[in-house]
């Protein structure tokens, strides 16, 4: 048993090994292990779980607002890539080029899809003829693979990645916009009410949207160790990629008129960011929304009174189940109880029932919260609601803390060193007046490798400061700085 | 709008060019799009949510039965895929080959993934320890690669394809025997329950096996133009792939011991099935199991009924989508009742209403059938209840074609000119006492290209003839003749 003791504890510091206990909790909470090739992971079930999960959810509201799912091949030819090159730079140095099938060499390179513009808008082009077509909206979950040489971190970076790509095309530009903030809405409303964490919403300054992109907007989360995270994106790519796949379409007055795109996705990395927020020292820390269980029931017994307390255990488990809440019973035999707290505590399910004679003879049990240890006795009676109750709890719990931490991370400055001062002593975001310059980004990106993460949606917002804090111009956005992942 | 008729109609006709006419059907329904690469192609929104309603079910029932979904690279190692070797020789001249990521060449080439064994067995030997982590039960829905050189047929032969593959490991054959079981009969209640389809069960010929299986089972469809399609398959390993690979484990008895593996997969091949064996010269047929829209209501009126029918028609159209029947109201004004009939009829949607200015009158609605266009006038009161019973004949009526088709279809024969001349004349499936030895299946391989698609699953039933058909030695089993996909 000593052996699996050891395997079961965390043994890094959150708070002062960040990385490493991360890498741990992937691992020892058997969401993820370490493929045999550097960059890849397997997804294994636990952590496959809480994507299929989160899939659920964001693909349901997809659906619910007019998009439908696909399918696209997973290669595109090197002819496809290079057509996008009339819009964007591309992106060859992150491809993976299959160059044989079977003995043979192929003719033409096939890139492994690293995005799937320049094979998806081809086919939008081919299907759209008419205003009566639009707006078409086609998104596939699928994986992409972008060969970029950095150390694995599980969710975070990995050449293979899970995400899901949304392609959109509309008659005019407000539609266009209003698909693109529909989507951006979504993603905030996955992280607010299924990941319990909050988020920013912005857009990316003009030197840093995506390649081809009139505007893309993105939403930022705040890691504890004071980064920021690229949540989720969704870009309007006005008619820039229309024109050079040439989705055109006869309009109501008879006239060729070129549509306008947007495209926006989320990657698994949302479940990196999940994993890091909540998480702790004792192991993984899911919201109820998403655990693959929900509750763990653990009864505890003494020989004589075995049968009694597993009885009530096993009823309880199965009334919960009954009513939907995802729920295990742990009666084995050959753990102590102490053992499996610890095991589900490093496994992340939200809540603990523990039942023995005393809750028995009582018609009571015990509530135990996963992230703050904080119990509750209730009655038997009306079971599945008092669980409920405790799970939204735990919920809000998990969302108020990280709330909280994001409220204390967002600052203000005006110079450049009191950006770097304010960046390197706490982390965090710091807002300053920018006057749109990417240049005024160099002296921060080299001192301390902040960046400008976003700037506010509203165009119009007036910037809090009249000045650029780097170099002193007048300012015409607030510019959000931080360190990232 | 006579563009549209032309590109409405399917031209082919099922009975006498059904190559031509699988190919247009899938085409004009927007099920699918040839990608720019030959063997790839484009899986379209009402393709694909035939896919996405098809592996929900099946999805459903691997979770009620234990299987946990898991996400494995996209690509394996050349070395990883060599340590298959031991078992079995090999997808080499399959394999797509991943040599250069960005502007570097790769030091190992990478396959991408023609099947999984090679890199989930080894994580299932990581992961087992003891006999209580047993059974183990993996399973990822993905796309594999396989590098045939065989002209485009979609769903039914394309160099990527979209599948299920589930691999397990058990503690002794029995269990292992009986998951393989389990999964079979899984593909067949999809076969049954939902695709509409009867289907044959049985185990491949020894000399036809998965190379290094033990035991093969196989779920066989029988296409209109008299050919058998390997519909599903589900793999008794035995202990080889477990030895290959070192899954091994302490049993109760603290001893050491090999586990036992099986691995079972479907493909999109089902859908080819399923399109090929329900539609008809009008288009697409779907049972309402599948099919994306179950209903489509069509409101028929002039314009001084307008306004009644259409509300008429819309009450109708929202009380069904309430009750959760996938139900399309085609209001359209610049189409006229028969264009719509032919559009939703090549598009397969399994029921029309009619309503008209008399169905308003005297509170009715006319449905008709799509795979025989039965019409029936029914009262508007009980709405729901009778168009779930419609659905219902609907479902029956495909089922029951299928079935006497399929009935009708296998034959017996005793020797090696019956055999022959039954397939050539007829096609479908030949029953025949047979010795065993593969040999015999070369003779009736060269002449007609039919080949033993089965053997009944029970190895000790008594063949149907004492002596082999093709060599006329003792016949130790039944062979299931017929020409494939």
């Amino acid at each position: 048993m000593s052996e699996d003791h050891q395997e079961l504890g965390i043994t890094e510091s959150k708070e002062h090994a960040t990385g490493d206990w991360y890498a741990e909790v992937v691992q020892k909470a058997q969401l993820a292990d370490y493929a045999p090739m550097g960059g890849f992971i397997v997804t294994r079930p636990r952590g496959y779980a809480v994507w299929e999960r989160l899939r659920e959810h964001l693909d349901g509201w997809f659906k619910d607002t007019g998009v439908q799912n696909a399918y696209f091949p997973l290669f595109i030819p090197e002819s496809y890539l290079e057509r996008e090159k009339d819009v964007v730079e591309g992106f060859d140095p992150e491809v993976a080029w299959v160059t044989h099938g079977g003995y043979e060499e192929l003719e033409e390179r096939l890139a492994v899809r690293p995005t799937s513009e320049s094979i998806i808008t081809p086919f939008i082009a081919r299907w759209v003829r008419s205003h009566r077509d639009l707006p078409m909206r086609v998104n596939q979950w699928c994986s992409v693979v972008r060969w970029e040489a950095t150390e694995t971190k599980p969710f975070f970076r990995t050449k293979e990645f899970l995400w899901q790509e949304g392609h959109t095309a509309h008659a005019d530009l407000a539609g266009a916009m209003d698909e693109t903030m529909t989507r951006l809405d979504q993603y905030e409303r996955l992280y607010e009410d299924v990941l319990a964490m909050p988020a920013l919403k912005g857009r990316k300054p003009p030197h840093d949207k995506f390649p081809g992109a009139h505007t893309t907007t993105t939403i930022e989360t705040l890691m504890p160790d004071g980064k920021s995270v690229q949540a989720a994106t969704s870009h309007y790519l006005g008619t820039s990629f229309a024109e050079a796949f040439d989705i055109t379409y006869v309009g109501e007055d008879e006239r060729d008129r070129t549509a306008h795109t947007t495209s926006w996705g989320i990657s698994w990395r949302a479940m990196g960011a999940l994993i890091m927020t909540h998480s702790d020292d004792q192991g993984l820390v899911l919201p109820p929304t998403l655990a693959p269980k929900q509750v763990v029931v653990v009864p505890i017994w003494q020989e004589d009174t075995k049968d009694e307390v597993l009885d009530y255990a096993a009823d309880l488990a199965a009334e919960l189940d009954e009513a939907g809440v995802r729920t295990r019973l742990d009666d084995r035999d050959n753990r102590n109880p102490g053992f499996k707290y610890n095991e589900w505590e490093l496994k992340g399910i939200p809540l603990r029932v523990e039942v023995g004679p005393n809750e028995v003879a009582d018609d009571e049990l015990t509530l135990v919260h996963r992230p703050d240890g904080e119990e509750a006795v209730e009655d038997r009676a009306g079971l599945v609601e008092t669980v409920e109750d405790h799970l939204d709890t735990v919920y809000a719990k998990l969302y108020a803390r990280a709330e909280q931490t994001l409220e204390g991370e967002i600052r203000e400055a005006d110079s450049r060193e009191e950006i770097l001062g304010t960046i390197g002593q706490h982390g965090g975001y710091v807002k300053t007046g920018w006057c749109g310059d990417a240049d005024c980004e160099d002296p921060i990106k080299e001192a301390i490798a902040a960046e400008i993460v976003m700037v506010p949606l509203d165009r119009d917002e007036e910037p809090i400061h009249d000045e650029c804090a780097v170099c002193g111009e007048t300012a015409t956005e607030t510019a959000f700085w931080a360190q990232t992942y």
